[in-house]
């Protein structure tokens, strides 16, 4: 026979799945010898039982008489006494927290005798009818599922007749009249009385608060934050106690440290002659904790001890309810505190210096993406703002500026000294150096995971993206609002990228000291004068110290490979030789594309090369005896061309206004000729160096001959070559014979002997699949896990990431966007699968990551967990990747402990 | 110790692998007792070692020496003897055939001395010189690699010399100067005489036969047929018997019956005073066999006996070598004759007649091709033709018509009684009007597996595509031809649809009776009169008894439903409701793409309902008691609107000329609001029926109303709802939660509770990876075997398809496209473990396929042994899949045993 309730004393914190995380805590300070109301939990299971079959499960219903019966005891008060009655609580409490969602039913216990002994034993007449009246009013919301308007009527009504404005104006016999007026509407509503039983009272309100697990808006929300379906709420019971028995009582919150900064001290608020739900109406202003020093020392001395036990024993910030009824204190509630992200870092710090918890667990105190937060800048919390609209926030941090709406404009404005916010319906490759030169980008169109917030993030740029109330019309430069103001070339406009917000004009922005530690421009004495910088420094060390995955970075130029190498890089794991040719070199491919003969071929080629090798000399000298993997050309070769139909409309355009010129006819051929019906299904990665003869060639030629000078100038380089989009072996069978005859060739006309090691992308399904094949030609693996994703689901980026995806959440088809956080189910399987098979055929074989979801914390777990042995993420997320692996090798979880659990 | 030689006697037609075709046939008629000339065969095995180490194999020599003295004494003649020389010859012989890519020694045992004993015996020394130059030449281009251009060069020089044209003209001290000349050349060559020692000649004929495996055109002629690489080559010494030594010698080939009909008889051809050589140079022309009656009785009626001999020991079809000297009949070769696809059947019905096969082999001696091939019509044989080009033979037949350009032109025109040819650049949708109304189809651009070849194949229609030759301008209705020769609308063409020929004018053209058959258009009696028709329904109704794979079609209409059970369809596995909006109904779907308010929605889908269900009520008539899969509607909405780019040019040109219409520009807006970068991973399939709202509604309720009315009037509707492009259980979940909901109230609507299953489309990598949840949600799953290769292998059919392909198989990536033949490694794995995943979550989980794969041999065969349920193929395809669903079933590989072996 299973035990469906269990008394606090009973209890304890490990118990939370049983008993859900506040009857645990209840339980633990129980058992620390707080003073907590007596009481008991019924468990989750019987919640799950509840639930299942539809109705009580035998046997609740004698245990609930039981432990009432020791309550009572205990209390040395009756249920239904009509001289000095005892009213409980009742209250959801599940696993994880879904602060609003379910149930609560007060004053259980209280009916038409036992009110006035209410009445009698707080002598406040007032008080015990209005505690009725609340009663009434819940158990009819609740339990009886009564339209709660009606009730707020009666009391509007009320008032009215009365004359006066507010609820604490009405006296004990308007509560009485209240009472009266409820229990008739509940009457004729149900065919049944207000019950009078206390017992069923109780049995009634426990069956309500289990049923509103199933209730819509929390069903909502589970799958909106990812929370098990099943697993059921408990149900506190707990004798009442009242901190609105006047100015000797009063209820507060306590934080054993600030939740704000982590610094150690006494934070709280607290409000006199009050409920709980008083402080959470908002009606009256609460002052600080510190204030009940003077308003009563005794009870305020009684809880920074409590404090201090909590703190100590939770070895954690914990964050407190409490009541004080009539001098005497009462803890209601603890748990382990939410913090802000510097709070995170700052409280493991110090407690790890307070040799309170080890590195390990001060590792799992925080988490990648607090450490982000704390990587962008902010707005001055003080200064005035005035809202505009609301887009995603794409790229955290804030940014004022002057807003220009193309790139050029936004590299000339930014020369002349200028903040400018870069502007567009949505941003492609080309808008790259805007988006270099400017403070942030606000676009009106896409979502998390559109190229400008990919690439804004993968910068640490600000970034709002899918703004869509705006209308950006950049041929006439001008954003119309949502009010229909307009806004022009010039106007300033500040975005936060956290919240998405869009404000009207310049608000000061600070800047992030973690960035700047990062960027090792703080000196060790500014290091250690600053809290959360010193904190972020010894978690950091730890980190490295634990992890197992290398960090590598994405970077296509010799300053991002500085930057990276700053930030903590231990080689480039992506290289996009593509990124070397926008912009101005452009023309470059052109040539290569529009090139009619096999000699025009070439020599578009070798064009290419020298700057090639200059790219690549620059890389490589940048990571110095690191490794920097180079992956051949990825997209089809018409990306660099103009857009089809534009060209197409200037042609038209131009012949009907007599304008034609051969050389636009000759490009909308070429063109023409290249347009893919699905591009990113189309003549790109191997497949070009299969089909375009000397292309290959000349990209490995450049990276044998930039490694080969370097060696001889007495580097140290490690270029690696990586071929993309390889879906059978004999592709990258092919591509590898071609390149290490080039390599020979360039060893013996250099006399340089560098190592040259040759891998590929795992992009597409069939590469996964066929892995034991691919990996008898490839000395590492790197998984290309958005093209992976792409293929796995069958969705383009481009195509679905707009309602589309926002739909799929909302319809729980996902949780999270696949492209953010990797689908381990589908996408997973085939990274598991492959990275298996790979070390089978070649036991040497390495293996890393370089889509967007190295840089993502979840998936870093995933990729720690399958023992790959890097991840390659964009510079700017290098930290995070860092501290992700280190947690990861500690076997924590995603979440740390203050930002998920409650 | 390994054998390595094996004489003929110790051999067997079993053997092969080991020996070779030709030497395992050498063997098994030694056995059998026929006149073949003593000899040996070194094996494979042999060839191997002699490859892997690069040298002869240990052992090699003195077995070689020692079965050579057997030769010797059996055939009473010496190598070398100045008197009676023995002369042998070395040929190649695998386990395939490889025709003419490996090389041949011939008399080898000839000298400067035994040269004169071969003169005395032969009494006929040109003879002997003759033999000695052929020798000399052949060893000296095979064995020492020197270019045979020398020798013929001498040759020549000779004939110069003494003033006559052909070689038979030259005479014994000719060709004694061409040897002396020769062997000058040789020792100039290699620095080394012309080895007098015939046991050195020997040794190194065989080396170099062994060498001559790992010829590039040797590697090519494997890749492209897809041959082991590794197998080896086996060599055949077998003393030389010479047809050319005289009136009363001579050489030939035999057939056992018409390997054009397969009728029984004598076929074949004789060539008077020749070598086997002789016959393949082609320089004098052969006589009929029969001839050889009247030359000859004795060697001819020998051989007609050893004839019957070998069909009845083989049971087969024979193709036979054989010489006679000086009236001494030999047999130097035999093997399974190859034969048309006619003849296939023929000779498997006839065998089966006759009871020498049972009906298991017989299934074995036919393929699916080979009935595919005999359902096309053909042109008559005898008709002259003019050829114009040649593009890729897409789908086989002939058809001969007056061109036209367009579709409208084609319906008109087909009304009018012209036979027409649709010429398009390439092919869409749009065009099928056109293309049924045509007797041929003909573009200039598009592989094999194009729009215009797979939906030709489909109707079986003849059709060549990708004629790139042909410079097609639809636009001025006119062909330019390579020549220049331009060809407009209304001029004749006639195509070829298996070879991919185009010529110019009027063929006549012969229709298939196979197809007439399967029409049911012959009466018993015709049946019965046509060799060919009763062969192909004895073995069709063998090939139905046996087959465990259902075979259905993908038919969208009534009038295909009804064609495919004609040709013996078991239901529709695939009934595309987006081709029920081609054509003028393009203008419902506009309405619901342009509909701006929930109500104009709803009114478009209102007028979509009648016609949808007027469409599934006539299909679910004509398969009335089968069962019928319709496909919720599956592409990109916008693929029912105009091209963006042709769309937005002709308002730029209308904008230009003041022409200007506001549907034209309300057009191009939703055509650039819904415009996709790769629609194929788009906006589409289940993503469609999840994000609008009430069109899986309208669908459902169309085939839920059409199978209630059916019901209604005493038929047997039995529609099965299939869900495309599924990725995620959730997705296919919520699809049937609404689609259950609206059969629930059709049922009750209408009074008739009919049944439907709902199914799933497996056609993503992470459907199939995730099949074990999806198949919680689906009665039943179709693999979409086109889909699930363009994400498996991360290729767009649109885009990759042309050049890329070719290239593709030029490289050997692939040996056949994989949308033509299931890629069994990739996607088979896909298809193999969802299929398990699947059944382990649902025993009686309905499994098939509906891709192009289904109607193709080699994935039927893969199909079968995963154990699905059935095919569905188009209506065309349907009499060729119950073939090979019946052959997978007797366990025969794909290939039939007279197409591929030899």
């Amino acid at each position: 026979m299973t035990d469906f309730v269990y008394d606090f004393h009973q209890g304890s914190r490990a118990m939370a799945d049983l008993l859900g995380g506040k009857g645990a805590n209840l339980a633990e300070m129980t058992n620390l010898g707080l003073p907590v109301p007596p009481g008991f939990t019924i468990s989750t299971e019987a919640c799950r039982a509840y639930l299942d079959a539809g109705v009580e499960p035998a046997g609740l219903a004698s245990e609930l008489e039981e432990h009432m019966a020791r309550l009572e005891s205990r209390s040395g008060k009756r249920l239904g006494d009509p001289h000095d009655p005892l009213l409980v609580s009742v209250r959801s409490g599940g696993r994880y927290s879904m602060p609003g969602m379910m149930e609560t039913v007060l004053n259980v216990g209280l009916n038409d005798t036992s009110v006035t002994g209410l009445a009698a034993v707080a002598d406040d007449e007032r008080f015990a009818w209005d505690s009725y009246r609340r009663l009434v009013q819940m158990y009819a919301s609740t339990v009886l599922g009564v339209d709660s308007e009606i009730f707020e009527k009666a009391i509007e009504r009320r008032k009215a007749t009365r004359g006066v404005g507010l609820d604490t104006e009405l006296l004990a016999d308007d509560w009485r009249a209240v009472v009266d007026e409820f229990k008739t509407a509940i009457h004729e509503y149900t065919g049944r009385p207000f019950p009078q039983d206390p017992l069923e009272q109780l049995r009634s309100a426990v069956g309500a608060v289990f049923r509103s697990w199933n209730a819509p808006r929390a069903e909502l929300y589970r799958r909106h934050h990812g929370l098990p379906t099943k697993a059921g709420t408990a149900v506190n019971v707990m004798a009442m106690v009242f901190g609105n028995l006047g100015q000797g009582s009063g209820t507060g919150v306590a934080f054993t440290r600030d939740p704000a900064t982590g610094e150690p001290g006494v934070y709280g608020d607290y409000l006199t002659n009050a409920q709980g739900e008083d402080v959470v109406a908002g009606i009256r202003n609460t002052v600080p904790l510190t204030h009940l020093r003077d308003l009563d020392r005794a009870a305020y001395d009684e809880l920074l001890s409590h404090m201090a036990t909590l703190e100590h024993h939770y070895r954690d910030l914990c964050d407190i309810e409490f009541t004080v009824e009539r001098g005497k204190l009462w803890m209601l509630q603890t748990r382990v505190g939410k913090r802000t992200p510097a709070a995170a870092f700052v409280i493991a710090a110090s407690l790890l210096a307070d040799e309170i918890i080890d590195e390990d667990e001060a590792l799992t105190r925080v988490d990648g993406e607090q450490l982000s937060l704390l990587m962008f800048p902010g707005f001055d919390p003080g200064a005035e703002r005035t809202l505009v609209t609301r887009g995603n926030g794409a790229s955290p941090g804030a940014a004022s500026g002057t807003i220009v709406f193309d790139s050029e404009t936004a590299v000339d404005w930014a020369k002349q000294g200028r903040a400018v916010l870069l502007v567009r319906r949505e941003t492609n490759p080309d808008d790259l150096p805007g988006m270099i030169a400017a403070h942030g980008v606000l676009t009106s169109r896409g979502g998390k995971t559109s190229h400008a917030a990919v690439v804004a993030r993968g910068m640490g740029k600000t970034c709002v993206c899918g703004a869509e109330d705006l209308d950006v019309d950049t041929d006439n430069r001008v954003i119309t609002t949502p009010t229909g103001m307009t806004l022009s070339e010039g106007d300033v406009l500040s975005i936060d990228g956290a919240t998405g917000e869009v404000f009207l004009g310049e608000i000061p922005v600070t800047d992030s000291p973690v960035v700047r530690y990062f960027e090792g421009a703080l000196s060790a004495e500014e290091q250690k004068s600053d809290d959360l910088v010193s904190a972020v420094h010894r978690l950091m060390t730890v980190a490295d110290r634990r992890r197992v995955l290398e960090v590598r970075a994405n970077a296509d130029t010799g300053e991002d490979a500085s930057r990276a190498l700053r930030f903590g890089a231990q080689g480039v794991g992506l290289a996009r030789t593509e990124h070397m040719f926008l912009g101005e070199r452009r023309a470059y491919v052109e040539h290569l594309i529009l090139a009619e003969t096999a000699g025009e071929q070439e020599a578009a080629l070798a064009e290419l090369e020298p700057l090639q090798r200059a790219d690549f000399e620059e890389l490589l000298a940048a990571m110095d005896g690191r490794p920097v993997t180079i992956r051949l050309i990825d997209p089809p070769l018409h990306e660099f061309l103009p857009d089809l139909t534009e060209l197409a409309v200037r042609v038209e355009h131009d012949a009907a206004t007599g304008a034609s010129d051969t050389r636009s006819q000759r490009l909308l051929e070429a063109v023409r000729r290249l347009h893919e019906q699905n591009p990113m299904m189309g003549m790109r990665g191997v497949r070009l160096a299969l089909v375009i003869p000397g292309l290959l060639a000349m990209q490995v030629r450049a990276v044998g001959r930039a490694a080969a000078r370097l060696r001889r100038n007495g580097h140290d380089p490690r270029p690696e070559i990586m071929v993309p989009l390889v879906g059978s072996v004999t592709e990258l069978r092919l591509a590898r014979e071609e390149a290490e005859k080039v390599l020979h060739d360039v060893r013996a006309e250099t006399g340089q002997d560098f190592d040259c090691p040759i891998g590929t992308m795992i992009e597409l399904p069939r590469a996964a699949l066929t892995a034991a094949d691919i990996a008898t030609a490839a000395e590492f693996f790197s998984f290309g896990t958005n093209d992976l994703t792409q293929t796995t689901w069958g969705f383009s980026r481009d195509d679905v990431e707009t309602e589309f995806f926002a739909r799929y959440l909302d319809l729980g088809v996902f949780d999270v966007s696949p492209f953010e956080s990797l689908d381990r189910e589908g996408v997973g399987q085939l990274v598991r699968l492959a990275a298996h098979a790979g070390r089978q055929t070649r036991p040497g074989l390495g293996l890393g990551v370089c889509g967007e979801h190295a840089g993502d914390p979840h998936s870093i777990h995933f990729f720690h967990d399958i023992g790959l042995d890097y991840v390659s993420c964009s510079p700017f997320r290098v930290p995070v990747a860092r501290l992700e692996t280190g947690r990861a090798a500690v076997g924590q979880n995603t979440d740390s402990a203050g930002s998920g659990s409650a």
